[in-house]
């Protein structure tokens, strides 16, 4: 069920691809390029990756365009380790260790890891926007505006906002599930339809991409929820208890255990059905689902 | 010399664009979007948004695509506004005023000047890859590759921290000369870069385009050094002597004050040169050229 060799695989083609290009900056400012290299090496599970990786699988019927996948897939990634850096700064989650390691404004200092945040971002758009990852510039800009729609005000940032907002209220269900799926689901929601796009996917697989992602994305945030109450903190290289011990409404506090673990289950459930029509093809993406749920950090 | 009533047109009309794009989002995350509209109403002297509009209807010879222009300027604004924002926190330039006014994190706080400035910069990559912005898909990611190189590790970004480690070492004028091309330089030239795609100039017009905003952009910071050194409190909106006091290497301490100002009136001959080909129709960038040297803010 845990997809382990490709997603292995994949975890690793993208970190190296993301290497390569942050070594291909050639400037002075080796202070910021190091910054950025810290908090994209220590990846976690690239499930990001993973999803545009096996969306891009699913719409070329194979690795027709390698390189443009894991580029898509880095620029997700880098995306992705921006927002983390600026989640954890002081004035935000005010977090120590990110995946057992001192957070990059630990490492190096406070403005650096701004910085840092800042320029993974612009990398992120830099990447998607380079001929190396598509020749065609129409596929390329959908991947651009599909990538900023789901980061912005409206999206990941927003999402952000609101839970710092929710620190100081009492959000219920229907506000967590809004605010999850901004600050959560949008980027994994961006991912599947990322590496649909790059690998050149018709409007009916996107649109399965955009069923099954919303779903993932749900699932995998209920199974944060799980984790930070009950996770290792040993496996998971963060302490756990933060949310319920901020008063923050999560899946867990506002529908308890049994109901939450069975929520995160029915999510997956529904995710799959949305790839039925790919049979086979689709195994990987589900077994991604399956991870999202199974996985114990 | 100094341009005003098209000055004053462009950025009325830009910063309407930009109030009407922000507007347009309409999701819950109403903090963000009220802290967004903040950083970009209060935009000073738009001479970002100039150069794009100036540049713009050199490229087309008229107002042929203004929404287009205008869309384009917006994106840079949006992108010079959440560097400011980032560059006013406490840790980094750790400023109170901007532009006489209470900067974002003073007046929001700390968390939601973050993600003010990270959902502007998302927000200035999503106008450049909508259609609104051009109809041609390979104009708008040109757009977007022209930003993202001017503003991430090799530009902006990187600037901003090469220059605050210059206020740990001693840099000498040609380092200044590369930080500042970096930090200030990079994204003055996409301005004018961004202004002659979006209108369409040829290759022979972007260069001119270029070596013009590359000169400028040398100019404009220089006479920001001899505004932070003789400037006038009140007529700036913040504090004098910040530069100074820090023992940052500046043109004005490495060149001294005459010879700092001749060498602006030199950049900004130099820059006019490269746009003589195009005769009267260049007056509109000379004059912000002018501008540039001869403000007081």
């Amino acid at each position: 069920m845990v997809p382990s060799s490709q997603l292995q695989a994949d975890a690793h083609s993208v970190a190296v691809t993301l290497n390569e290009i942050i070594a291909g900056y050639t400037g002075p400012a080796t202070r910021l390029r190091d910054g950025m290299i810290y908090a994209t090496s220590n990846g976690g599970k690239r499930m990001r990756a993973a999803l545009v990786m096996g969306a891009a699988r699913l719409a070329s019927g194979s690795d027709k365009n390698p390189q443009g996948a894991q580029r898509t897939a880095a620029a997700l990634e880098a995306l992705h380790a921006y927002s983390l850096v600026h989640d954890d700064l002081p004035a935000m989650d005010d977090a120590q260790l990110r995946r057992g390691y001192p957070c990059t404004h630990i490492h190096f200092d406070e403005a650096t890891a701004i910085l840092v945040g800042d320029a993974l971002q612009t990398m992120s758009f830099e990447i998607l926007a380079d001929p190396q990852t598509h020749s065609d510039a129409a596929v390329r800009i959908k991947l651009v505006a599909t990538l900023a729609a789901a980061s912005g005000l409206d999206g990941m940032a927003g999402g952000q906002m609101l839970d710092l907002e929710a620190e100081q209220g009492n959000f219920d269900l229907e506000a967590v599930k809004a605010m999850q799926a901004m600050k959560t689901g949008a980027l994994i929601k961006a991912a599947a339809l990322c590496g649909g796009i790059v690998g050149g996917g018709d409007e009916g697989l996107l649109a399965a991409l955009d069923g099954f992602s919303r779903n993932l994305g749900l699932a995998f945030q209920i199974a944060d929820d799980l984790l930070d109450y009950q996770g290792d903190e040993e496996v998971l290289g963060k302490p756990v208890g933060q949310d319920a011990a901020r008063g923050k409404g999560s899946f867990v506090t506002l529908l308890g255990l049994d109901e939450a673990r069975q929520a995160a289950v029915d999510l997956v459930t529904e995710a799959d059905a949305q790839l039925a029509p790919w049979g086979d093809d689709a195994a990987y993406l589900k077994s991604l689902a399956a991870f999202a749920i199974a996985r114990k950090s």
